[in-house]
């Protein structure tokens, strides 16, 4: 396994002393299901809440655990990230919580609610633009100018010890529930998410299968598991699942869903509008068009649930009105 | 106090007994914050989010509660119940619970969602004509034809009881979270859901002023209260809270509510449409415009929410995908 980061893969024990700090901090969500929702598609259904966790995405678990980390020096330095708008929104809140200063380097097509809410916590935004700038740099840049924290959306072993509570939440919930899961599908971008499941998955319900659902077009982990190495989202792709445009699997991410991981699937966009639409009628639940990507594998048949108990991730529900109404009219 | 009806209103431990029937049965809805509209309302607001409850709505924690306690024949014979939605998919549940046949009389103008959910509980639908025909009579035709037992949508001590159990949860998960209610806020139609509230608060948190929420032109909980004996509704009057067009208080619970209602309170179709979509940004909840009524009063400042720590009950959330978008355009 090569890689070029300086950390070492998180394991399970940084997974169980995420879920420690996170007690009381994140939201413990519900594990939702809906009798009609199973009968339609003729198996078993348990959908992880992510949008009802604190800023709508399951982004605050792993930017708590890194900040919450940080010793008072570093804390007084404030912390800088870039996002699209879920992980400024968690690092924004999670700062907020230790007291710690927050710039957020954000693209200036975010959707408003994000760059709303980041604003609301008390971060300072920096836009940039997506296409004729390098958000790397002009962050490195405010790193170095202030003495400040680079809090990384996802390849930092502390971002997927935090993201993988919400697998241990699932593997616990579904024991709760009398479920035995066959399988766990994730929403994936930068791999995060699903690496850090994956790990706890890998320990506390070890005969599940775990999938990456990605966009297409962003099929980058899915083709990259394929290929047995890191391959790029094809060039001038373009989804609207705007939380999951990461470009290239992490490098720490990979190397762990490259062990873990038993495959990728990619959906449309009309098929995750259909999902956004279905949540709202089973669930009751808003998901944003990147948080319900696995709920769109599950619900067209990209994976096939008849006759098997599935966990989905729904892990965001940062949609503006506007572009909700559409999704539900198209 | 006069009652034409021939029951008697229940007790708290009616409602502690329907708490302990409805465990494991229906869902105990968590009770949600977002700090971002603390902010924003100057005060602590506490949403009890019942479009999480089983059928999309409080309905079943009544329904359950009095189908529960049929004996095996009335169980053979079936239930009737006539409902414009959520009673209807309530009752169509804790039928097929209980394997009791339901037959459930709905005006022809019903969302499309709640008639189609309502059948595929497996309930037989008859619909009726909402302003030629009296669903009071067509409901009572089914009940003496087939034998079945009719389960009312509110005047009933079991029904008042179940529902109570929303309250009963409020004083418990405000408990847990520190908070000391100065008051709760529920959608009125009928008012089974506010009385049992009431009923639940005045013995466990009974420094709280309860208040009900009516859409304009059906205050007639609001007018009632008012004026110390039960009124109608306004002749005429439309609305797209469909949930709560009860055109009368019940005489059940109307008694319970004149003694322990600190008032009502009356908002806008255009208020709560702007309360469905802070509930799409703010909770990522999926709120029909029928439960969104205590949550308009808070938001739109008919309540004042200023300094104090209010419960608001989102009552349901079975909306169709393309009223949703309306609403959230309008």
């Amino acid at each position: 396994m090569t890689s070029s980061t300086a950390f070492d893969p998180p394991t399970f024990a940084d997974i169980e002393s995420a879920a420690r700090r996170l007690d009381g901090k994140a939201v413990r969500t519900p594990l939702l299901e809906s009798p009609l929702l199973n009968e339609r598609i003729g198996g078993r259904l348990l959908i992880k809440a992510e949008p009802l966790q604190r800023t709508g995405s399951f982004k605050f678990r792993g930017a708590y655990n890194r900040i919450s980390r940080l010793d008072a020096g570093q804390i007084e330095g404030g912390v800088v990230a870039f996002s699209s708008g879920n992980h400024a929104q968690g690092v924004a809140a999670a700062a907020h919580a230790m007291g710690a200063p927050a710039t957020i380097v954000m693209p200036s097509d975010a959707p408003a609610i994000k760059v709303d809410n980041t604003r609301a916590w008390g971060a300072e935004v920096v836009l940039y633009d997506r296409y004729r700038e390098d958000r790397d740099a002009v962050a490195q840049a405010l790193v170095e100018e202030r003495g400040a924290t680079l809090v990384p959306p996802f390849d930092h072993p502390l971002i997927i010890a935090g993201q993988g509570t919400v697998g241990l939440e699932i593997a616990e919930q579904a024991d709760a529930a009398d479920a035995k899961l066959d399988a766990v599908l994730s929403p994936c971008g930068g791999g995060g998410l699903i690496s850090g499941c994956a790990l706890a998955l890998a320990e506390r319900s070890p005969g599940t299968q775990v999938y990456a659902v990605e966009p297409e077009g962003f099929d980058d982990t899915t083709r990259s598991l394929v290929e047995g190495s890191r391959q790029n989202a094809l060039d001038g792709a373009k989804s609207f699942c705007d939380a999951l445009l990461a470009k290239t699997p992490g490098v720490l991410t990979f190397s762990i869903n490259q062990k873990l991981l038993a495959g990728g699937l990619v959906v449309s966009d009309s098929e995750v509008a259909q999902a956004m639409a279905m949540a709202l009628m089973y669930l009751k639940l808003v998901a944003e068009p990147g948080g319900a990507t696995a709920l769109a594998a599950a619900l067209s048949g990209k994976f096939d649930c008849r006759g098997k108990t599935v966990a989905v991730v729904v892990s965001g529900g940062n949609v503006d009105p506007a572009t909700f109404a559409k999704a539900l009219s198209s």
